[in-house]
């Protein structure tokens, strides 16, 4: 169906919408072969050996730059970071001059995290070096949904025709953004489902059904996908409160019933427990959210290491 | 008296009070061999290459944060850290998502530090990674006890039978707890001194004894161990003035005097000079606080290689 | 007319104050041959393998932090940072005891930047790490000279003879007195330019020519060397307002036009575009902003190594 090559085509990794099918097969597939080195007792091969990757983040993260930082780790590469505290962002520098700054200290990638919706976009442009973006904006957050693909997979066997709701705070999510044109790419039926006022436009250009019904997005689906409300984002705009949100979108024991038989849930993290998710169902028989943070290092590596190797690649 | 083994038999080091004293001899013995590498001029060797220590401080350290992170280095281990800021934490996630997130990344050690009481105990329930205390609440902190040990072992040539006091602000103090419970059971006799404010109840039951005169607990000790005083924790309940505290239990020359000819003086560090240490003190000839700091470093290379031979251990 | 030693004749690089200018052309000449290794697909020799590097930065810094730290990597030195956030520096532990501390885990290099003049000369004092200043105060920054010199013998091929203008905040800036005292020894005419409110006193002592405006400062000068207004340190007492500045001190097209027809552009940034550079000027041909930022690292690699191979050296 889909015709593998050796390498990526782009020397970054930007966003799914720049992803063919065959190139998400192709990071999947380094993915699982890099598995295999998280389970060495030296959990640690030389790829990267004398590279330099700047991990740059400008918002808060534990989790994705700790994955990120690992997987760089485990292919011998050099990792520098630059958190928004303590950097020349405070003295008033625009984003366009710390990104020549940094380009003219020749890194061989740069992972960035950003506030601004398409900040790697700017980098890219002029960077030699590779742009991995860990998450811009409300835009995408491409290595989440790669690594949720890889979830799926193993859980399930394959992505063509599988039933998929995501559910929670459609509005402020790239990760919604980046599942849904992977997923809908690999032949997903995805359903989106949120309170109105958190319910974007435009989700059916994706190709994506949406609902405002926890029930009818639950319905006979395989995955559910539950995402975090952003507290920090909401400022009492959006949601009544907290508690009324789990009335009403939280996931239930009650509730995941109604979806199919051998039914996983997903989440990205970090988990608002009581919020969008019941404990319950966090750390029952459904839950998969393990296996995606530990699916994360894997895909990053897979990443990392194609765009590596891509680097003679027709940009 | 005590037999060794070769290895720890707990895959953890959480506190003191799972050490039974041919551990803590075991852990002493091998400090001293992991000193010598800190002498060479390349202070590094291969023993924990390829192996993931994750450094999770969730309280300000400098000192022993570094500590850690050189001795981690000295034996090539790849090593990450996390604090409070800029982490998940802020977002509003449970320690215990945090250490099944961690969890998930499979390190092989963690590094805990924490203002809970008993934080590093629950991620050792559930962790494969070996978890280490570097300071819980008011609770333990067992590197810096097996660093004063060692400490006066250089200078004393042995523990048992000696007379130490421990004096100042005993209430918030883990460094008093961990060092009470490992100077008792190695045959130290442990005095303990403090306002009367500051006086935790139940020292007794550890075989210590208590007093509030400074000039009682001085008299004729071996060892003199001023703790800091914890400004920060303080918050005007327990103490009229710094100025009135060092008239009362700040160490001088005078009453140093008080104690053994050949006493040394000891102090976990950072020291508030002219509140609980005058200068003449802190720097003069009783003074091994710089030895602390430099055995801090052996101490810990050799519990995190202890930790990491004793993988297979019985826990 | 200067005779090249193997090695420094001290131990630390403290200022430009104690360089001799076969002292300079050293460190100069071995930068260029670091230069190579940043060329390389690995950027990265042994020369520091198994070498600790301490950067204490008490000042916020991205890029000079980020220069050293890169430096420090392709020269394989094990790198560990402090930065003042969750420091014991905000448990008031004094300088001098931080650095007592530092010294007792023995480090082999300490890269210092503080806030205080001297703060560097203190630690060196005492320790027998060297100790590389990369900022104190507003008194030295000399790497930054050491780069800015290596930049204009790149693009003019000698430093004697040559007129430099260096135009801004002179009053607050370490870099300006770095930048004065390299030069001048080196044969270089430099001429400083600030209005009246930031013009230091004692700039003629330096062999420099001061003057207020910034038409006279240009007048055929081979180099131009903008300051960045220093936003953080002004507070409202040195200039009424930034946009005032530009109008009387900013470097625009038209001002560039008096300087020689082969007039280079330098500055040490972070930029304010707009308050003390036009970008017409910053993003024009005359600017070699982004050499001076790929020369740092180089330059200081070639301090780490010459440091690290002058031990032996009579300090």
């Amino acid at each position: 169906m889909t015709t593998n090559t050796a390498t990526l085509r782009s020397r970054h990794l930007l966003g799914i919408a720049d992803l063919e099918p065959d190139q998400i097969e192709l990071i999947l597939e380094t993915a699982v072969a890099m598995k295999e080195v998280g389970t060495r007792p030296i959990k640690k091969v030389p790829t990267l050996r004398g590279r330099t990757v700047v991990n740059l983040f400008f918002e808060a993260s534990t989790r994705t730059r700790l994955s990120f930082e690992l997987a760089e780790k485990r292919l011998s590469a050099d990792t520098l970071g630059i958190t928004t505290a303590g950097s020349s962002v405070t003295k008033g520098e625009t984003l366009a001059d710390t990104a020549r700054t940094l380009e003219a200290m020749a890194p061989d990638m740069i992972v960035i995290r950003h506030a601004s919706s398409g900040a790697p976009h700017m980098l890219a442009r002029t960077s030699r070096a590779s742009i991995i973006n860990a998450g811009d904006g409300m835009h995408e957050h491409p290595t989440q949904a790669l690594l949720d693909a890889l979830t799926i997979r193993e859980h399930k066997g394959r992505l063509a025709g599988l039933r998929v709701a995501i559910i929670g705070d459609l509005f402020h999510s790239r990760v919604l953004r980046s599942n849904a044109l992977l997923l809908t790419r690999m032949g997903v039926h995805v359903r989106a489902c949120a309170p109105a006022t958190l319910m974007p436009l435009g989700l059916d250009r994706l190709g994506v059904t949406t609902t405002c019904s926890i029930d009818a997005a639950l319905d006979g689906a395989d995955v559910v996908m539950m995402l975090r409300v952003q507290h920090e984002r909401m400022q009492g705009l959006f949601l009544p409160s907290m508690r009324e949100y789990f009335v009403q979108f939280g996931l239930t024991r009650a509730r995941i019933e109604r979806a199919a038989p051998d039914a996983i849930v997903m989440h990205p993290g970090p988990m608002n427990r009581g919020v969008e998710i019941d404990s319950e169902v966090a750390d029952g028989p459904w839950s998969v959210i393990l296996d995606q943070v530990a699916n994360g290092i894997a895909v990053r590596m897979a990443v990392l290491y194609l765009l590596a190797g891509g680097e003679g690649g027709n940009d």
